[in-house]
This record gives structure tokens, C-alpha cells and sequence, in this order.
């Protein structure tokens, strides 16, 4: 399996990614990489690990591309970026398999979108991000952000792409897909929701167990949220930032006395277990879902752990062949409407 | 001031929205009310205050809406209802000036939608509940789940009426008003939101701050945050309900060992302000702004002390003036507009 590796971009590029890639080569023996970024900085790291020097290819793209750039122009302008070049050689090399990388999110989105194919059928890619819920799991939220303006049959897209990826990787038997609503009702929502509802119970090979209000996601009663970009990405950025504004909170009132510290000082490790609960580092990447080609995006702030998680994600759906999966489900579904045209 | 008050609806009715509704007379000799409920209930409890007998009318209706009847049903089938009979008492007679209810709040919004005229050029009433935020003060989502297919101009409308609510109740005198978003970038967004920028940057009377994304909701940035019902649904859930998962999942781990319950113990008196900073029954009720005449839903938790609240809530909107506040600002709108077509 040959990877793309994005060196730039993220706040510890390239350092912490060229590390992570060395961790997972020495732990993969089936891996080779294309190392794209600063040709000088990337061999320099890479001279104290000769053995490895088989398995890696270098590409010179040493521009970056920030979450300031628009990601239209970004695409246009920044051909040089290590980002827009790794994206264009996972496009043009067929024994490229995936790509890795920490860089802009609506970026990497806009050129995946425009530049990488399709699998047959899904109409636009979707994020699938994980949260860890109350009860020790994980809950995927498709899409978290990469389709605003959505269409009923979207949602129907994302819960097949999102089931077969937890299946694949998480190796959740059958996935409980809920729809992100308003009301846990049937007749509740928007008119998206509303045509989604019975689309989605109609949907061959999903476990679709209804609506659910945001307020339920980390429950642990749903491993999949199927939602629009728009109000995924208000869910997962509300969660998550909420935990993280009180934890602050719960920080600072503990400095403000004596005594709290105290206390505290007897719960030092359990609040440094709630810490690292609410830390979305340690729930590796947000996949791209739909691309014929594997794209994990890695946290901006992810160190050399957190980029080598990202790798065996990207592995772990390769090898499990989920795409080629979400190919038959897609191939299955169509046949399925086409019988009820037929009826 | 006349209210209607809904004595029923709410876990703690008709005890507690009659006590509730008790204090506030106590507390304000120029109230008057109307009590809707079940009459020989309402009378026994009322009986222990004579001297507020000539201050209260009772109306009997003592049927009972729940989260579980659909609202158009609810609203034809159950006019028997507190809540529907206190909502044509609203509209048909003119000395009542406002509702105070702790009802199913689909019903509620259907009711009142239909029911009740709204303030000339509003197109729909829309919910505004408060959060508090890390640095001590409030923010309003507007809305928050009245609306879930609308227009930009409705985002213009929703500035307006959450703008004003938190000048004439909390005296907040220019809100900073944003656009919840998936980025806060002028472009970033959907068709919906990319319309409204520009729109609400041009309103005047609004003193609009630009994009918000909801991880900054608690943040003390804003004062008023504008979305469509559906993401602002999304928003207050995900945002209340990882605040109460976390308290309950730091209860559990306290009680997992002797050592963080010696430390808890010490900081007891801290643990229960921020369990008092979360719990969103201090913050009042969810008014429905853009109606006529004043309607507020309280908490269906509320106790005797939160239903008073959301009668001095009440109370405020009409002494000053908000509606007439409002009306005017549309006024200045429609010209505003009328004079750039003409140019």
C-alpha cells in the first residue's frame, strides 16, 4: 500500500509528521510513502533512518496553505502547496493509494472534491468525525461539514458511507444510524428531514433507529448521526467546544482557593482522565467518506501519535476494502429502487 | 397588566405555576391574571389568599397538552386544553396583554402562530431562550426551534426582535449580534447564510459582529446569535446536553473511589455553583418574539421561583415598550429599502 503524505500543514508540520510516518513504516512493513513538502527539510529528518530510504519517495512542494486561504483560489494559485500537489498526485499516480493530511479543512475538501473521482453513485464526499460517548464508545457524525446545501438522498449516502466505514475500522456490527432532528418523532424537522425519514427506514443494509436531538450524541445510543454539513458542523463544534469551555471553567474556579486545589490535588488523576475523555486528538481523523481513494484529514494540532493514528485508519479501511463495499451497497440500493419503479 | 396564565402543563403544574403566579401578584400590585386550568383545583389553592381574589379570574379547561400530542391535532382536537383555551383567551380578549405557559412547546409555537397576530411585517414569531456565558453574562439564540425552513430576511428579522429583547429585559444596549456559520469567514456557508451576511451587515438599528461558529457560543463574544430553527434546535441541545453528560459523568467517576469523594468534599460549595452555572432553569423562560401580544414558555422543569420569573419576564417586555420598539425598527426598514430600490 502506497500513501500520500501531506509533510506541511498542522501545527507541528512537518516534524510531527514525518515522525509519525516513520513510526508507522517501522510498525507496517507492507507500507511505502510519498513524502510531499520541503525536499531539504524531509531528507534531512529522514538521513537517521537509511533503512527506510527503499520505502520513500520525495516530492518538492514546499508552500502551505492556511485556513486564511480561500479554498477556490487556494487550488488555483497555491499549485506549489505540499496539500494541492499531494492531491494531485494521489489523482495521477494509480498505485497511490490514500492520503494523509493535517492541512485546511475547506481546502482539502474543495480540491478532493474537484480532483479526486468518485465511487460510483455518491454525488458529493462527506466527513465522518468521532466523538467517544458516556458509555465508553465512539458515535460517527456524517457529514460534519463538506456539503452545506444538501439533497434527502445525501442523507441516505452518508448513512450507507458511515455504517460501512464503523463496520470496517471500529468493527461495529451493525451500526445504529440515527438522523440528526429536532424531535425524536417521525413527522418532526425541516422538509429535508421529513423526506429523509422514510428514505433512510427504506434503506437496505443500514440500521436506521430514527431521530435524534443533539442533545443525545454522546449517550451512547447511537453509533452514527447522519446530518447536513451545516448542522453537523454546529453539533460537533457546540460538543466539543462546550466540554473544552468548561473544563477551563472547572480549572480556573479550582486557582481561585486553597481548598479546591486541595481537593483537587486527591482527584489529580481522575481529572486527568476527564482531560484526555474530552480530547478529540485522541479519536484519530476525520475521514473523507465517498473518494475512491482513502483521504484522512488529521486535527490541525495532532503530534506525531496522533498523525501515525491517522496512517492506520487510512490502512485499516484499505485493507478491510470498504470502499468496494459501499460500491455494492450503492449497486444494491439502485436495483432496490429500481423494483419499486417497477411495482 | 392582565396575564393569561396556563396552569397546566409543566412536571410541577398546576402547584407550582399557581405559586408561582401567587408571588408575582404579592410582589406587583398593577397584575391582574387570568387563571386556565382545572377549576376546583385552581379555586382550592387559591383559597388560602383572599386578598388576591379580586385580582384573579378563573377559567376552566382542564385538559392537558403533552410532548407526545402532534401540534395540529393537539390544537383541533384538544380546545378543552388549558393551553389552547389560554391562547384564545390571548386573542379574544383584549384587556389580556400576555401568556405565560409551561406546555409542550410545538403546540405552543403551532397555537400561537396561527392564533395570535404578530407585529405588522413579521413573517413568523420566533424562539429566543438565553445560555449563560463563560465570562458571566447571557446570549440568545434566535431561533431556537420555532422556524425551520426560512428565508435570509428572516435572519433580518430574528437581528431585530432578539436585539430588542435584550436591550428592553436585560438592558444590554447595542448586542453584538452574530450569524451562526461553519466558519467564521464573510463567505463561509451555506446558500441561507451566504444571503444574510451581506444582509444583515446593511441592517441598521442592529449592531451585527459577523460570523459565529458554535463551539464560540459560550465564549462572551456575543450577545445574540441569528440562525434558522433547525441549526439553533442543534445548537442549544448539543450545547446544554454536554454540559449536563459532563456533570453527571464527573458525579459518576467521584463516586468511583474514596479518595476523589475526600477531594469532592472539599470542594462541595464549588461543584454546586457550577452545577447551579448549568442548569438552565436559572436563566428564565424561552419568549416567542415577533407576536402581538407577549407570549412566554417556561421551562417544563420550572418550579413556583422559575415560573415567577418568566412573569416578571413578561412584565418587563411590556413596560418597555418592546413591540413598539419593534414595529418602529420595520418601519425604518421598509424605508431604508424602499429608498435603495430607488436609487
Amino acid at each position: 500500500m502506497k500513501l500520500v503524505i501531506d509533510c506541511l500543514g498542522g501545527d507541528h508540520s512537518p516534524e510531527a509528521n514525518i515522525d509519525g510516518v516513520v513510526a508507522a513504516l517501522q510498525q507496517n512493513d507492507a507500507l511505502t510513502v510519498i513524502l510531499v513538502g520541503d525536499e531539504a527539510v524531509i531528507r534531512d529528518r529522514m538521513a537517521s533512518y537509511p533503512t527506510l530510504a527503499g520505502r520513500i519517495e520525495i516530492v518538492h512542494a514546499p508552500g502551505v496553505i492556511t485556513g486564511e486561504d480561500k479554498p477556490t483560489d487556494a487550488i488555483r494559485l497555491k499549485k506549489d502547496s505540499s496539500m494541492i500537489a499531494a492531491i494531485r498526485l494521489l489523482r495521477e499516480r494509480e498505485d497511490a493509494d490514500a492520503l494523509i493530511s493535517n492541512g485546511a479543512t475547506g481546502a482539502l475538501v474543495a480540491a478532493a472534491t474537484l480532483r479526486i473521482g468518485r465511487i460510483r453513485g455518491i454525488r458529493r464526499p462527506a466527513f465522518c468525525p468521532l466523538l467517544p460517548t458516556m458509555t465508553g464508545g465512539i458515535v460517527g457524525i456524517c457529514d460534519s461539514g463538506a456539503n452545506t446545501d444538501i439533497q434527502p438522498e445525501q442523507l441516505q449516502q452518508f448513512a450507507i458511507l458511515g455504517s460501512r466505514y464503523l463496520q470496517s475500522v471500529y468493527h461495529i456490527e451493525a451500526p445504529r444510524v440515527a438522523l440528526l432532528n429536532i424531535g425524536v418523532e417521525s413527522e418532526k424537522g425541516d422538509d429535508l428531514r421529513k423526506t429523509a425519514f422514510p428514505l433512510l427506514s427504506a434503506t437496505p443494509g443500514i440500521h436506521f433507529v430514527g431521530n435524534m436531538e443533539s442533545r443525545d450524541l454522546l449517550s451512547g445510543k447511537y453509533d452514527l448521526v447522519v446530518c447536513d454539513g451545516f448542522s453537523g458542523n454546529v453539533l460537533i463544534k457546540a460538543t466539543e467546544g462546550t466540554a473544552l469551555e468548561l473544563l477551563k471553567k472547572l480549572k480556573k474556579d479550582i486557582y481561585s482557593k486553597k481548598r479546591y486545589q486541595l481537593g483537587a490535588l486527591l482527584m489529580k488523576d481522575m481529572f486527568r482522565k476527564e482531560a484526555a475523555f474530552m480530547n478529540y486528538q485522541n479519536y484519530g481523523g476525520s475521514v473523507l467518506l465517498g473518494t475512491e481513494k482513502i483521504i484522512v484529514k488529521g486535527h490541525g494540532s495532532s503530534d506525531a501519535a496522533a498523525f501515525a493514528a491517522c496512517i492506520r485508519q487510512a490502512v485499516t479501511m484499505y485493507d478491510s476494502h470498504m470502499n468496494e463495499l459501499i460500491q455494492s451497497d450503492l449497486l444494491s440500493l439502485e436495483q432496490t429502487e429500481g423494483e419499486a419503479t417497477h411495482v
